[in-house]
């Protein structure tokens, strides 16, 4: 059974009427009570029953999540992004024709303006410029010193800290019912496996994105891998049921995102039989957050919304349904 | 410290004088007594001690195996060979062409003389026409169905009968002590995720493999994958230690192979700071199974021997270090 708001009402009162709510509600208490935090804790408490029809072994437990705009925050840029600008100031005493060729020019003169209009093919070309040419372990040591130092520029903090309470307390919530919680995103692996053992608890086996090219060398025979220039693999719209079959080589039964990128991992969730969970973060809090869907080329998001009201997927309003968004908020509102 | 032939007496007398092996070593009854199995237990002791120098925690206790010749049995030919070709016979009344196409023709003649020629360019040919143009679901169900049927040729029982009971027993000793084990393999990830739950107690997110390109199709609005023709990802040789890193994103501590494409994988555990477990499987037991290394082109073993007795692996000798090879024996010799 999916709830929608349409039928939260009843849903709710019967849930009120039957079940231990607020026992396991306690282990959420970022999400404001109603039909979205409902639906969370029944979902978990259905496939955990051994007596509901709806129950699930613990090995078919898998919860996918995507990362930007999903568990931390995407605006004003992908914090990967933000990363490699930072990266090309930093290697630019090594380049100094970058002076005088776009797009290095202008994102080393500081140019908003350049950042703003960057093309695919300037990040494609940027991420090239700062990804490849090191070991896989040099990679994630300079994200790792990169996450330590940089700030958050409307929130002068850590990007780690940008991540959602809300979230970080689900992705408990579900690995303390059993369930193997995979990160499927469209940034790149090796940066994210720098953060998300300490900021999310996900280990880098759980990490699926999208791959540049590795090389095994014996480098003084010592075997490494070097990350080359070019993409193998973009794990972005239909690339995301491919990185779950390919990691994880099972249909989840949870999933959640937050914009059109997610849409085809949350229809291939939403296919299974039983009755899965579908989340979609709508960011509708420009107070807190950010508020952009439709019109947002960051976190862009139109079918997927269009899809999660026609199929009774569970939306999640920033706005209403997380009292907290991230811990470094004074308590609720 | 690593345990080597050379050093193997004077390592055996001091376990013998200072550790608590009879408890350990039942969980390995069909290893002999010596230094291998010796080595393996003091590997296991070793890492999950935190008094020792050498403890690991759990989250960094990765082992890694190869498959065909290392888990199971890859003569007389490799088992997903044996699949494709009888996947030939079955696929032959719907292609008429085949009857005078090589090498569909002197597969379906039960010409003997064609097998043992099967160029890599015929491999590749048959593996594409047996493996794509299905769904996964659909591909893992022809494979399940196939095992429930056919039969070795040399020993006339399931394909999964020729699994090592030795090997069984370490992996499960393994994750008694909080390992994670993959199999990391040059076969196809879909072959081996049809089987490997069932028989070696791997879940299919652990297992890495060769992978053909996949297309994710709404059919009839259910999202399915299909597979493509085409290879996407060789996990053979360098490729192995670069599917470790893609899909485990961590160094193993433990490695088992039995052939040259496993070099690299063994190189780059051998590498880990520690120390590392890094076993050679040599068959060298025509009588039980089979006695194969440097002149066979199945499970081909030259450079990988020289580097196990260069660098103090553990060579296991298949027919020394084996009480039992296959379950189905009856008891030890």
């Amino acid at each position: 059974m999916r709830i929608t708001y349409v039928t939260a009402g009843v849903v709710l009162a019967l849930l009120a009427a039957c079940m231990p709510a607020a026992e396991t509600a306690d282990q959420l208490p970022s999400w404001n009570d109603g039909p979205v935090k409902q639906a969370i804790v029944q979902f978990v408490q259905q496939v955990t029953d051994p007596t509901n029809p709806e129950f699930i072994p613990d090995a078919r437990r898998v919860a996918v999540f995507d990362n930007d705009g999903t568990l931390w925050a995407e605006q004003p840029m992908y914090v990967q992004l933000a990363f490699a600008i930072d990266r090309i100031r930093t290697m630019a005493d090594a380049h100094p024709e970058w002076q005088h060729q776009p797009p290095y020019a202008g994102i080393l003169s500081g140019d908003s303006a350049t950042l703003a209009a960057l093309s695919m093919h300037d990040v494609s070309e940027i991420v090239t410029a700062t990804h490849s040419g090191m070991t896989t372990d040099e990679f994630r040591r300079l994200v790792s010193d990169w996450l330590r130092t940089a700030r958050h520029p409307r929130f002068d903090r850590p990007y780690t800290d940008l991540a959602y309470q809300p979230m970080l307390e689900l992705l408990a919530f579900l690995r303390a019912n059993e369930f193997r919680t995979y990160i499927v995103s469209g940034g790149g692996i090796d940066f994210m496996r720098a953060f998300t053992e300490e900021v999310y608890g996900i280990p880098p086996e759980q990490v699926v994105g999208s791959m540049g090219a590795l090389r095994f060398e014996l480098r003084d025979s010592t075997p490494v891998l070097i990350k080359e220039p070019g993409v193998e693999f973009v794990d972005d719209g239909p690339g995301k049921p491919i990185g779950i079959e390919r990691f994880v080589g099972r249909r989840p039964i949870a999933a959640a995102g937050n914009s059109d990128g997610d849409l085809q991992m949350l229809q291939y969730t939403a296919a299974d039989p039983g009755s899965p969970l579908t989340l979609l973060v709508h960011h509708d809090d420009a107070a807190r957050e950010w508020a952009y869907d439709r019109a947002s080329s960051i976190g862009h998001l139109d079918k997927a919304l269009d899809a999660a009201r026609a199929r009774d997927w569970t939306v999640v309003s920033m706005k209403n349904d997380w009292s907290v968004v991230f811990a470094f908020e004074k308590g609720p509102r």
